[in-house]
């Protein structure tokens, strides 16, 4: 007899979570010990209503359709399992004779599988438990980075220079671009690569750092003056000095915080209505994490890899541990994959570092050292002839 | 002795404009009759002033990489020219003793073309004057399509497939996408694709038939409560039933017509107020018509030859015509060129067929017979699960 297995995504998805979905898939079949390959419908939901969908028997090629499959191909949801709701998964775990749960996620997600790990235990059910990371912010713990990140910020990256070149070409305006990212400057930070590979100016705030408005319209009058185009890059979730969001959908979450957005409007209008040039506001959005032209190789490799990884350590054996990545840079970038426990990461942040950001506006070369390689590092090489 | 060219882009880029730039320069070098050439800096602002850059000795690498480069890489401008600026037009292709004048644009630069070809003749002046077309919003009559509209539709296409499999696998909001085209419903049609290659529900709303508000918020609360998650794509030009945009900037352009934008967010807004449903509003701007990772290789291949053919075009002694494209669908799509008086194209408008839109907001298939080949036709293949 073999074993049965239970995937299950959490959270906003990612342009190669399906990826990480295939390698899950892809290394049960090819083990030759697992007999049911089951998949929670809408993360958490699924999960609580024991509603699965079972994969075991999904042609071969379906499945290698995934890594060309953006946002989550299970389906994915929001909400948080709390204290009473543990009792039902682990009911539904045994009812289904589950033997191994892998969760992919983000902090949240991992907190749920050090919990669902806890009990197991404690209930003597044998369960092997295994976090799959998974998060375009870049805020988790432990691992050197996170499998969708390096898509998200090769996104923001080129479609920032193609912008640039689009507003140093047409210089009739000032672009400004908001990227994803309410608490975290990871993915706005890659967007500075536009300085780097066009002519255009730019300047680039991210929410670590609280934006003086008057400042930034300074530097904005400056910036246009030069004449060869000006993109501001911003993240969505950048406050001012008062620590407030610069704009605000008007939307409070379950958690009682204000949902940022619209910030790229609004320091258009600004730019429009107290310098008196013309503006743009751009905010690809949601495509920023489910683009797949812009997919960086290097990261569906590794969300390809954590998938498999997640598997083979339940298959030995493991429980209660995240796949995790180390890397290192030179002389060139090679990966690895080990496992970390659940609880030194579940609802812990990795910050951005601050000492990246210069002049409040500008991100240093150490940034791009750290990311290049996760991007997939073989960028754009413009003509220029002006 | 040789020719003397001079080449210039006049107003908004695309993704595929420096393509038909390379095709000139190549073109002009292969044909071993052109002594100079030249590429008005900023578009009509560069001619007025003579501020031309010399092509003629950058390197073919250098060359070869404006396929690869979006936007305009020797710059463009939004200035029409007026006709006391015409004799100044001809002054200066005279001092720099040019033989052959290109402007690469659309129905503006047309009528451009064809007023200095008109005053060439008059004052005896060999010149020949060459139209390379290019719009996005693909609204020149006489040609079957515009370089330029394919890549955007792809990218209006793909990016909308992709938001709709976001917001189908993870359908807490409904997802509105905003699409350029202020008057013309070509690149927003092109969106509709989301509905064909996911299952996704999906409503398209275009410029050429006002929205009922109240119509289009009903539809919205139906087509969300089927769970397969809902994508709105509207055109940034959308008017309301007063024949009034539904949102603006608040800016008036050099026409004294009020500029569309916003719309997506003014949508998402009323889902969220009147519907109590959560909305997001996503606006690519103008990374759609300068994302290069989605250029469809059909639309590039005719953008090179659209340059090439004026260039071989005018060396045959050519004069006041424009670059067209015919083209047969089937059995399989087959494109040819030919040339058209510049009198016949300038200053009109193709319109998008009425009958294309069907119950106010869905695409009829016969637009994407039309627009399928123009788009690239090797569409993304994903895997459904649930």
């Amino acid at each position: 007899m073999g074993m049965n297995i239970l995937v299950a995504h959490g959270g906003g998805p990612t342009a190669v979570i399906n990826t990480s979905l295939q390698g899950v898939a892809e290394a049960a079949r090819a083990s030759g010990k697992v007999d049911k390959i089951y998949a929670a419908r809408f993360g958490a939901e699924g999960i609580l209503k024991g509603d699965f969908i079972d994969l075991t028997d999904v042609p071969a090629e379906v499945i290698a359709r995934l890594q060309n499959t953006p946002a989550s191909a299970i389906g994915s949801c929001r909400r948080k399992l709390t204290e009473a709701d543990y009792p039902t998964v682990l009911e539904i775990l045994k009812k289904f004779e589950i033997n191994a749960f892998f969760y992919n996620g983000g902090n949240d997600s991992m907190d749920t599988c050090n919990k669902v790990n806890e009990l197991a235990i404690k209930e003597g059910l044998e369960l092997s438990v295994i976090g799959i990371p998974k998060t375009m912010d870049n805020d988790l713990e432990v691992t050197d980075h996170c499998p969708g990140f390096g898509s998200a910020a090769r996104y923001a990256a080129v479609s920032a220079s193609e912008l640039a070149l689009d507003a140093s070409g047409l210089p009739i305006h000032v672009v400004v671009m908001e990227l994803m990212g309410r608490n975290a400057g990871w993915v706005t930070a890659a967007s500075a690569m536009a300085k780097r590979l066009t002519r255009c100016e730019q300047l680039t705030y991210l929410p670590e750092i609280p934006v003086d408005v008057d400042k930034m319209l300074a530097d904005i009058e400056t910036g246009y003056a030069k004449g060869n185009g000006l993109l501001v890059t911003v993240s969505e979730g950048i406050c001012g000095v008062d620590g407030r969001p610069l704009a605000d959908t008007g939307i409070v979450d379950g958690f009682g915080h204000v949902v940022p957005g619209g910030t790229a409007q609004y320091i258009s209008d600004q730019i429009i209505h107290r310098l008196g040039l013309k503006s743009r506001a751009e905010k690809p959005g949601l495509l920023g994490r489910c683009s797949m032209p812009y997919v960086s190789p290097t990261d569906r490799r590794e969300a390809y890899e954590v998938g498999r990884y997640a598997v083979e350590s339940a298959l030995r054996g493991e429980s209660g541990q995240m796949v995790a990545i180390e890397a290192v840079r030179r002389p060139k970038y090679i990966s690895r994959l080990f496992l970390t426990p659940l609880s030194g990461v579940a609802n812990a942040e990795k910050k951005f570092p601050l000492e990246w950001i210069e002049d409040g506006n500008q991100i240093a070369d150490a940034f791009f050292d750290y990311a290049d390689p996760l991007m997939g590092e073989d960028f754009p090489q413009y003509a220029f002839l002006r």
